[in-house]
């Protein structure tokens, strides 16, 4: 098959009311065909959506007709034909098949339902990810993941922040060794880099703003959901800054991202049934110690100094059911980088975002 | 020091005649100081330029003039003070100081200098990067690189493309593993991804186009300067795409890059002192065959399925002295992935695209 032939004249979602009469081409797998008698119904998935495919044995030739009863599922093909009003609820208009090309045939039983309508475990859906992608709900997440990252790009560079690309592989284990993966550079030892922190605050000497997003990694075991060994940071670093201007990026970051994505994603949220929160900003500000205070006052034993692990935070974070700072931690939780408070050397200038239970983000003002 | 106090009102670039007599306060390093008598002239440099800051000795108290006179260069200083017309024929306009704060004393001597007057070696500079990174020069090609990773993305977001990120720790050596650094993941061997090429073709089955701009890792001792053990990838995959369709979407970057960034950074072109190319698609396209056939025509003994060396494409370049692309290239010379040829096995359906002797993309059409 020459692929220079394969061309859409329209993708699913162009397919409307204007177009009723003209010829088009469509290129999707078939999620779904259900053969009637003299009919045939086909729905057929892009990008975009669905459109359904109408083959009547009246009007098509019955070598054809006998071939698309029988695609497989999941099967690639490219119809031509006209567009005509749909009597389908889904559909407003649907195309009635007169060419029909198979790109790539389908190899049943398949290991997966893509459609979702029968249940996989985790592990048989990332053993079949590629049909795995062609859940809608799937494909949803990685559309806006897409778009969440456009956002977060134009809310730094609207701020006068520089994109840069730092180095992964380093040669010294600057924050202490233990959580970095090691690997050997040309007989010397190197290491993963868990952040871009040392090389962007260099930058903002002379670039002043900067920010990344990328692939960072820690050599932990964890047998929690929220720590994976190599994950996408999204980091910035600027100069003239305080964390207090640190936090204010954050909460627009936030506040923006939940705006785009529900304006831009409204069919992606649809599939997946999920109204996204509308945080405000300012948001809440408590420091570390109000927040020991208030587990204390739960009758839990806890000391200043003492981290706030998994299951406090979700007691906090069952109070402050929204997007929140907790600030002013104590010195010895955080990072030689962090400054401490001029007024007592015990605490520092840095925050938690948190969203309920989860952080999400954190920073402070550089030494 | 209270940083929540260190705002500019302007930054150097803004300051203009429209301001004259206004009072405004800006940050910056110092650049240059000129103490001529009762006058000292600073040039102070930020992100968005330079500016010029007068101190006469009549109008500054007598400690602080003694104060200016001393500062080391390099040195971070917050100015305040009025704008007034500049007889200097780099400035405008000029700064006349009346509040001075120090914000980080530079200490001397400076291991290099970063406005560039005095040349250092590579090793040196990179020794002092983040005093480096303060040369006009350098700086340059941070904010260029920011604004070409944008165009790219622009190009192809506006193209129907979705932004992915794919693991750089993977469990097979898919493409031989003898390029590819390995290392210790929890007792077992992982390694570094040198392309996202398999996750990119199996995220197409469901998203058709999607892209990725990030960090990659090749283990290759070179010689040349063209390969670096970690360089930054721009990858794209598209399915209902042949190797043309790839062509036409690599000149289209090309073409908007150099485009975005002669619009977008006219000061730091300037600065570089260099004018970017205008190139004009469709770029030339030379079969692999007719690039063998040329050098053999010069004389040189290389036979069809012989690998086009950097001394065969520098001789190749001096012809193509643009964006050119050399296509159909020999099936032992690309990877398991790229499509053959119908008519003829020995060759592909492939492109390498060239800049002169180099190639600055690769691609084709996928089995």
């Amino acid at each position: 098959m020459n692929l220079r032939k394969v061309r859409r004249t329209h993708y699913s979602s162009q397919l409307s009311k204007s177009l009723l009469g003209s010829k088009v081409s469509v290129i999707g797998w078939i999620e779904d065909i259900r053969a009637l008698g003299g009919i045939i119904f086909l729905t057929i998935r892009d990008v975009m959506g669905k459109a359904q495919i109408v083959f009547t044995k009246e009007r098509t030739p019955l070598e054809l007709f006998e071939v698309v009863k029988k695609i497989p599922r999941q099967s690639v093909i490219m119809v031509e034909g006209k567009v005509k009003e749909s009597k389908a609820k889904d559909f407003e208009v649907e195309v009635e098949g007169e060419k029909l090309e198979i790109l790539a045939e389908a190899i049943h039983p398949l290991p997966i339902d893509p459609t979702g309508r029968v249940k996989a475990s985790i592990d048989t859906r990332l053993d079949a990810r590629a049909l795995d992608l062609r859940n809608p709900s799937v494909a949803a997440i990685f559309k806006i993941r897409h778009h969440a990252l456009q956002s977060i790009r134009k809310t730094f560079i609207e701020r006068g922040f520089i994109e840069v690309n730092t180095s992964r592989i380093i040669g010294q284990a600057a924050e202490g060794g233990a959580n970095l993966f090691s690997l050997d550079y040309f007989g010397k030892i190197a290491y993963l880099a868990q952040s871009p922190q040392l090389y962007k605050e260099q930058l903002t000497l002379s670039l002043e703003r900067v920010f990344e997003i990328s692939n960072f990694f820690r050599a932990e075991k964890s047998h929690t959901r929220k720590h994976l060994n190599e994950f996408i940071s999204v980091d910035m670093e600027a100069a003239y800054f305080d964390e207090n201007d640190a936090m204010e990026v954050a909460e627009d970051i936030i506040v923006n991202v939940f705006k785009d994505v529900s304006e831009q994603c409204k069919k992606e949220l649809e599939i997946l049934n999920y109204s996204p929160p509308k945080p405000i900003k300012p948001f809440k500000r408590i420091t570390y110690s109000q927040a020991i205070e208030e587990l204390r006052k739960d009758g839990i034993n806890i000391n200043i100094g003492d981290d706030l692990t998994d299951s406090l935070l979700r007691i906090i974070g069952k109070k402050y059911n929204e997007f929140y700072f907790i600030t002013e931690w104590p010195t010895k939780l955080k990072p030689f980088y962090i400054e401490v408070k001029e007024d007592n050397p015990e605490f520092t200038h840095s925050f938690d975002l948190q969203y309920g239970y989860l952080e999400i983000a954190s920073g402070g003002l550089r030494v």
